[in-house]
C-alpha cells in the first residue's frame, strides 16, 4: 500500500480484525480470503489527482478455491508458455500485488485456446516470470529454481523455499531462462496460497517425466500440506465456532 | 471488446440507447459520459477461466470534467516527462482502451510531487507515448506531430488530425523521439474528448514560447470548440428536454 500510496483508514490491527470477522461471519472452515486496497473516488469532485482520492479497504471470504483445480493438480497441470511478454518490472512493480492482469489474462486465453490448463509469461529478455496468480518453480538435477524477477515475492513461494531448506533440497532464486523451463526441466510446479504446491506435468508440447507430477514436486506438496495440517504458518480464525473449526481440513484434494 | 473477448449482452444499438437514456436521466446538458465493459464474475463458481465470466456493460454520466482543469488549460499545462516507462504495446495493447493505469498513475505522482500539472510517459526505446487520459502533440516549424505507438488512437486525436487537414497544417503520425518533445518543440498540446485541445506551456524545466499557449495550439483549440458548437461530430441526446439542451454550452473555459 505504501508503494502505491494507498492509505485506507484502517491500520494493520483493524485490517486483521476485519479479516477474522469476515471469515467468521461466513462460517466457512475452508475459505478463500482476499483483501484489496482501492484508490476510490476523488474527494474533490472532478479531480484527476490520485492524491485526492478516498482510499478504502475491501475484504471478502468465499468458499475455498484452488487456482489450479484439484483434479488438474493430481495429474499435473498442462502449462502454456505464453507469447505475450510480461509487463516489465520498471513499468509495474510485480512485487506489489495488483490486479492489472491484462498480460496474464491474454496468456490464459492463449493457453485455453490450445487446450492447456494455465499459462506462464516470460519477459522481453526471455526470462520466465509468473503465471496468473502463482509463482513458478523448475526442478533440474535435484535442485529447485524460481525467478528473481517479473513476479510477486509470494508468501507461498517463501514457504516453498523454507521447505526446501528444511528438506535439504538446494533452491535458488535467480534469473530463469525460458529454455530451462521449456527444454531442460525435470519437473515443474506452481505455488500460491490458494492451491499450495501445484505440480505441472506438461510444458507446451513437452511431457515431463512420465506425464505425472514429479517426485520432488510431490515431496514438497506432501510436506507443505502436512505442515499446514500441523498448524505451520496458520492463524486460527477468531469467532469461528469449535464445531466449524473442527471441520477445517486443508488436505490436498489430489 | 472483441480484442479483449468481452461480450456483454447489449449490442451496439442497445448500448447507444443506454447512453442516451443515461445522460437524459441526469438532465445534464454538459456531461462526462463513460462506458466500460467488465469481465464480471465466473458463472462457474471458483472458475479461473476468463471465458467463464459473465461480462457486463456499465455506463455513467456525471457533470462535465476537463482532464486538465480549464484554468490550467488557459495558462498552459506544466507537463512532466515521467521516469516510469510506458507498458509496452506487446504486453498491453494501448489502442484497446483500458484502465490498467499503474504506469500512468506512477507518472502522475511524479508530476504532482514536483509541482507539475500532469505527465506524459515514454517507452523503453525513448519514444513519447501518451499521458493519463490524453494524446500528446508536438508543434515544430509549423507542423504537428503525434506518436504512432504506445497510445490510444483517440477519437479527439483523430479530430485534431482532421482539423489540421482542413486548416492546412501539416500533421504526421510517426515515432516521436523524447528529445523532440523535451528539447525541440515550439509548442505542445494534449487532446482528449474530456477537454478537447489542451495547450501545454512547460515541458519539464523548459518553458515553451512565452510561457503561454502557442499560436497553433490556440488556433486548433478555437477551431475545435467552434466546430463543436456548430454540431461537428455531435449527436443530440434523445430525451433531454428543449430547455435542458438549450443550456448546453461546450465553450472552452479558458
Amino acid at each position: 500500500m505504501q508503494a502505491r500510496r494507498l492509505h485506507p483508514p484502517e491500520d494493520s490491527a483493524a485490517i486483521e480484525d476485519i479479516l477474522h470477522r469476515c471469515v467468521a461471519l461466513t462460517g466457512l472452515a475452508d475459505a478463500y480470503v482476499a483483501m484489496v486496497a482501492l484508490r476510490g473516488r476523488p474527494m474533490v469532485p472532478g479531480s484527476r489527482r490520485p492524491a485526492d482520492c478516498a482510499n478504502h479497504f475491501v475484504a471478502y471470504a468465499i468458499p475455498w478455491i484452488d487456482v489450479i483445480p484439484p483434479d488438474v493438480q493430481a495429474r499435473g497441470a498442462h502449462l502454456w508458455v505464453a507469447s505475450v511478454p510480461r509487463v516489465p518490472d520498471a513499468s509495474v512493480d510485480p512485487t506489489v500485488k495488483n490486479y492489472q492482469w491484462n498480460d496474464l489474462t491474454s496468456g490464459l486465453f492463449e493457453a485455453h485456446d490450445r487446450g492447456f490448463d494455465t499459462s506462464v509469461l516470460c519477459d522481453a529478455q526471455g526470462f520466465v516470470t509468473e503465471g496468473p496468480g502463482f509463482n513458478i518453480f523448475v526442478v533440474k538435477d535435484g535442485a529447485v529454481f524460481t525467478p528473481d524477477r517479473g513476479s510477486l515475492h509470494g508468501i507461498t513461494r517463501l514457504s516453498v523455499l523454507e521447505l526446501c531448506a528444511d528438506l535439504g533440497i538446494p533452491a535458488s532464486v535467480a534469473p530463469l531462462p525460458r529454455g530451462l523451463l521449456e527444454d531442460e526441466a525435470d519437473e515443474v510446479f506452481a505455488a500460491t496460497t490458494a492451491g499450495g504446491v501445484m505440480p505441472v506435468s506438461r510444458v507446451g508440447r513437452r511431457i515431463l517425466g512420465n506425464d505425472r507430477p514429479g517426485p520432488i514436486s510431490l515431496r514438497l506438496r506432501e510436506a507443505y500440506w502436512r505442515r499446514h495440517a500441523e498448524g505451520w504458518h496458520r492463524t486460527p480464525v477468531r469467532g469461528l465456532s469449535e464445531a466449524q473449526a473442527a471441520t477445517r481440513v486443508s488436505a490436498p484434494a489430489g
